[in-house]
């Protein structure tokens, strides 16, 4: 009875040539909406801000005011949320500036040929733009997931665009975590129109180099079509997603609630439980039942949890090899060994240990940075982190006596690769040499 | 006379309003390879194997063999070069394995509250995809800079694919860079059809978590392609750039060589000089039509000198202002204060200080990476460096004390939030570690 409410089922054992069946995620498809974000694309390169407050009006559904909120309603901001938000955010936002400070890179020079001295330099991306989403909530969280990392690298621009309240405003709380945060600007529009601004620049908004954070189906469309227009984004999005690992330690009232605030995302947020126990997956699923029953979202919960699988496997390395094919974007190892266990994960987004480290800590304010690959990107991708903010020009300096060394392997593999003016730019200078000191001290 | 054979201009003192125009690059336009792409994709996919020696038997116009190169000429490759070449190639693969080894990552462990502790871990990307172009050269340089780093972050499958020779087969020294480098499989195949060969993979190639290398255009519309399936790509391609900022104490022979090296790459290559000095500027323009005598690749280079620009600039700030607004791919700096000047450099991607550090070191073997950001992406991405092989996860592991000082942290952010499950993960906890000790002690 309490199963055919959520949907869930229970899943034992599955033979490996089903995991992936299993594991699969819905279908991206992105298509439909290309054609919507090159209209929009075109209509702000064309008009610029006329545009954005023209679809402020259409998509948002309010009268638009100015674009940039004044920083007097920044410097505000702080008085029109409550003292413990405010000390919250204050909380949060010194643990993700120390676990982020500590990523700071240190440069290494390297002579790795007598004379030849190479090393790299990081360097911040002058210009970065943060879309904050709005709609049923003010993600303050995201701002300073974004804000603090960019102000740490040194972003000389950080500016902020998100779509305004049916107030028509821009929440305070998001304000607030703006300015402690080191945000330069904030601008009051949304969806691909703010993309858009943040790539071409408007009269108000400023071109950026890099463009972050998270958003609906269109804002993605539009983050990944101003890739072909060399602007940087943060990271491909989809759905958010978490994945359970729990043994006999685990305690399914916890493990009930982690499922459940990441089915509270979305209906199609992605959330599985692997474990060793099949008792503690049935427990799992009467505890997700009471659950439910306090929650405000239910029915997006009750949709999300249509996909959600509790998946019994005998083997610990089953398991650990299961996960890691999915390349979770977030994992919560609940079991004995957690530590032991996480040491052989080689894909996931962010990693979380024990029972008492649910997903919401690192979505908000243990340190570590809640924008992360989903959708297998885990693979391939880091979550956003010190050095998204920074980019690592190399340099290389050589002395008459390195070039003097190098230079035979340069020429043979030049002459080898039929690039002669190659050769030729290291011979005028060895020639030189040779003139200068013709005897070759 | 001269100045009209290359068609190279020099522009003296440009006001600023003109420098945007004057380093205008030309306008990439993919989209009619898109559906070239989208056809190959098609085909791959439909038809795995048999598509890729079509597509070889079409495109490369040699009957393909067997698609990958047995390991008895990768083994053998070192017999069918020269000792000179090898010697050269061992040189470089030293000096470039030596930086990177210098760039690895070491994990800082924080505590960023009591009993909350966070940590990122770097993780080898698994398998990695590594294209290499055929044409008029073997790039085997091509295959150090990309294999070694690889094989330094651990990665468990490095896969390299490259076109036929006339011949039907792949030059040995493209074999002989991988089997020094690491690489695990190398296949003769080419074009887009490589590219999605490795992102779905076929009956006889391995599906890769990241595509690396420079190639042509088709490549290159299939690496964006492949970006929108969950595969990751290395850096957006453009063509080859390098700026030399050059003041009296410049030899205009070596500064020549320099322009003339990047202008063999090919007819779009972007050629700049920026100096103080008018009569550098002139002394070096002569010098190309001397050096220019001596190259094959005379129309190629005649062709991508027509767009090459001479600037003469009074002020060095400008220069910089000049350079860091173009954010070119190679930089050489030949001035008196070279490492001073380039202190102030904040976009470009690999930097050659000094008169005896000449373009074609990076390229080859000073031990830095010559897969570089173009087309002014410096701004916001980095060359390809050890990270581009490693994905950084971030762990965090919370003790029932910690989770009881930042409780209150996280649900009132969660409730603002209206993320109520969020909150109940927080507070089944709290309640549990409550009735474990209702003191609180």
């Amino acid at each position: 009875m309490k199963t055919m409410e959520t949907k869930t089922k229970i899943i034992q054992n599955p033979p490996r040539s089903r995991w992936s069946e299993l594991l699969k995620r819905p279908a991206m498809d992105s298509e439909y909406l290309d054609q919507a974000v090159e209209d929009i694309f075109f209509a702000v390169k064309r008009k610029g801000d006329q545009a954005l407050k023209d679809f402020t009006r259409s998509f948002d559904g309010v009268e638009p005011g100015e674009l940039e909120v004044p920083s007097s309603l920044l410097a505000d901001a702080e008085q029109r949320i409550s003292p413990a938000l405010r000390d919250a955010i204050q909380v949060a936002a010194t643990n993700i500036r120390t676990f982020h400070l500590a990523q700071e890179f240190r440069s290494v020079e390297v002579e790795t040929s007598p004379g030849v001295v190479c090393w790299q330099k990081a360097v911040p991306i002058q210009r970065v733009g943060l879309y904050i989403p709005g709609g049923s909530a003010p993600l303050f969280s995201s701002v300073l997931m974004l804000a603090i990392p960019a102000q740490i690298a040194g972003c000389s621009e950080i500016v902020v665009c998100t779509p305004p309240g049916k107030d028509g405003r821009v929440n305070p709380a998001i304000l607030y975590a703006a300015r402690l945060a080191g945000v330069t600007r904030v601008f009051t529009v949304g969806g691909a129109q703010a993309i858009a601004a943040m790539a071409f620049g408007t009269e108000s908004i400023p071109a950026v180099n890099k463009i972050f954070g998270p958003g609906n189906q269109f804002v993605t469309a539009a983050k990944q079509a101003v890739q072909k227009l060399g602007v940087a984004i943060d990271l491909p999005a989809g759905p958010s997603e978490v994945l359970v690992m729990a043994d006999e330690t685990a305690n399914p009232r916890f493990v009930a609630s982690d499922l459940l605030s990441q089915a509270e995302h979305g209906p199609d947020s992605q959330v599985i439980l692997v474990t060793t126990q099949r008792k503690l997956a049935e427990q799992t699923l009467e505890a997700m039942e009471e659950q439910l029953q306090l929650l405000p979202r239910k029915d997006t919960i009750r949709e999300s949890l249509a996909s959600c699988r509790l998946i019994v496997m005998d083997s610990v390395d089953d398991m650990v090899e299961m996960v890691n094919g999915y390349a979770p974007e977030h994992l919560i190892i609940s079991m004995e060994n957690s530590r032991r266990v996480s040491e052989d994960i080689v894909n996931a987004g962010s990693v979380f240990l024990g029972n008492y480290t649910p997903e919401s800590a690192g979505d908000y304010a243990s340190g570590t940075n809640h924008t992360l690959p989903t959708n297998g990107f885990a693979r391939a991708y880091s979550g956003v982190n010190l050095d998204s903010f920074l980019k690592k020009i190399t340099f290389q300096e050589i002395t008459p006596r390195g070039l003097q060394g190098l230079g035979e392997t340069l020429q043979q593999m030049a002459t080898s690769e039929n690039l002669e003016a190659h050769n030729l730019a290291v011979s005028v200078r060895l020639d030189a040499l040779d003139k200068e000191n013709p005897n070759g001290n």
